[in-house]
């Protein structure tokens, strides 16, 4: 079954994102069919779902759905759930993405909430998944409960670790440290059986430990969890945007920076979020990636490889196993 | 009158702060007391309040500070009180420190709750004032209205933003975006007349606006700016670290990264946490700053200026009259 994109999504939509699709299939061999107006796109070799709607960057996510049935976001949900598709990726609107796939999709029995999970890059490790990045502003206990145990299996599935190290993000490592939410919630993770779910709870983490290898997932509410990821993305941008101005600031800055480029090029290829292929709805029955608005081919080919391999290693069945029922 | 500073907080004290003191009096002119045991410090030209009792770094701040009467922090806080000092500092136990100011020093009249003030440096640009940077991890609305006012007079006197810029942090632009707490405090922002203050509402930025001198003044739940600034020190450290791998992985990096430091030197001086001072405790009746744990010499002579120019400036008469009573 292919992979449903939707064409219309995006800063760069539809040329890039597009020409993603095209090279995941050319390149990768993964099937994937396009979802939009069959008039702005020049498909190559995919298949079209026409969809003549589509929901605007800043548009009310939830009005949008209900209201725009033949959108390109609506049309890909819905190609999963008639199981003409195997996944859905839009780098659009994010709260229309996650509207579309809750009701289009619905959720996987027994899950609460879907939540967003983002993979923070370490420059010199492995990426901790962070989640909820941004689905829901209030959380329950009960839901913070889930996100680990959703974030585990997503971190074995997508980074094949073994024994994933879950964390509790809060601002200090004793139980007792943190707001009322992550007190409770600290609780609740405390009594669950890691080791029938093959991972670890190593208690509260810090938000200095996000980007240092420090937990393998990284469990908060959406809130707390949107601005610290907005938090290091900026942080990140301004500080590489500094170090290029220093890189330019003469001939011989110039001249030196030269020299390091080819070793400085993996670092930020492992920083760049052009590469993760984006966040992963967890909690909908189907898969649902979330790329960033600015993705280009480069980005939207990612996102798609990883689709695949999320729906051949059936991430949706592992995490239908591992969630306790709310 | 002298500042107080506790001799004894800090992983490298007393030997690093009571040196910075020391250089604070002797290069700057700024009058300075130690606060500690007098055995164990070395105090050159200055004075010691004696202290015979050190509140340990992990210890539980309330129990410690109600239990260790004759310990640095307390007598610290207690000279405050007592108009023998005029402001205090320590790198110690952070909320050993907040509890002594608080319990010694009391609140200004009419502020419900004190919060932590940290500059986030922008590395081309000014500090954005975060508050609360972890003093109250559980806040009403009424709070949050308060750190916005506390944070636009502190951006003012310590950085001599003219007409500060104050944003509410979120997870979204559009007032309807964010938590309960979030869009409760939105509304009482926004009826507030902020000329007559000074300032202005921006109304909500976004995590990746802290480094980007989008706003003066970022006001948050301490437990949301906590784990944002605990982030960003972690972010940065990990990218520094990494980078300074790259620059030290060959010969020809080596020869490479030495031409491009006297560029990247006032880069890094100006995102060291080693220059920014340290943490202001905004809303206790007295100037009371809190240093980082690594503070070294030249961190706490930073600190002291700090300290000294805002007891000249009169912060605490200014924040009282700028506060809404709660």
């Amino acid at each position: 079954m292919p992979i449903a994109v939707d064409a219309m999504g995006g800063d760069l939509a539809p040329g890039e994102i597009v020409a993603g699709a095209i090279r995941a299939h050319t390149d990768d061999g993964i099937p994937v069919v396009l979802v939009g107006r069959p008039e702005e796109i020049e498909p190559g070799p995919l298949e079209v779902i026409p969809a003549s709607e589509v929901i605007a960057m800043d548009a009310d996510p939830g009005g949008s759905v209900r209201r725009m049935k033949d959108s390109s976001l609506v049309r890909a949900a819905e190609a999963v759930r008639d199981g003409r598709a195997s996944a859905m990726i839009s780098a659009g609107n994010t709260g229309a993405t996650m509207a579309s796939a809750l009701l289009r999709m619905g959720r996987i029995k027994g899950v609460a909430r879907p939540a967003i999970a983002t993979p923070i890059p370490d420059p010199v490790g492995r990426p901790c998944v962070l989640l909820d990045a941004g689905a829901n502003a209030e959380c329950q206990p009960e839901w913070l409960v889930q996100f680990a145990q959703m974030g585990a299996v997503y971190s074995r599935e997508r980074y094949g670790v073994e024994r994933p190290r879950v964390g509790l993000l809060s601002i200090g490592e004793e139980p007792t440290k943190g707001n009322d939410l992550v007190k409770a919630t600290h609780k609740l993770l405390a009594g669950l059986d890691w080791d029938a779910a093959g991972a670890e709870f190593i208690g509260n983490i810090e938000g200095r430990d996000l980007m240092a290898s420090a937990a393998d997932v990284a469990v908060t509410d959406g809130f707390t969890g949107n601005v610290a990821l907005k938090a290091l993305e900026g942080g990140m941008r301004s500080l590489v945007g500094a170090l290029l101005g220093v890189f330019d600031s003469s001939d011989e800055a110039r001249a030196a920076a030269e020299v390091l480029v080819p070793a400085l090029a993996p670092l930020y290829a492992q920083l760049d979020p052009e590469n993760t292929g984006g966040a992963m709805l967890l909690g909908v029955d189907g898969v649902c990636m979330i790329s960033h608005g600015s993705s280009t081919a480069v980005a939207m080919q990612n996102a798609v490889r990883t689709a695949a391999e999320m729906v051949e290693g059936d991430l949706v069945g592992h995490l239908r196993a591992a969630v306790t029922p709310a």
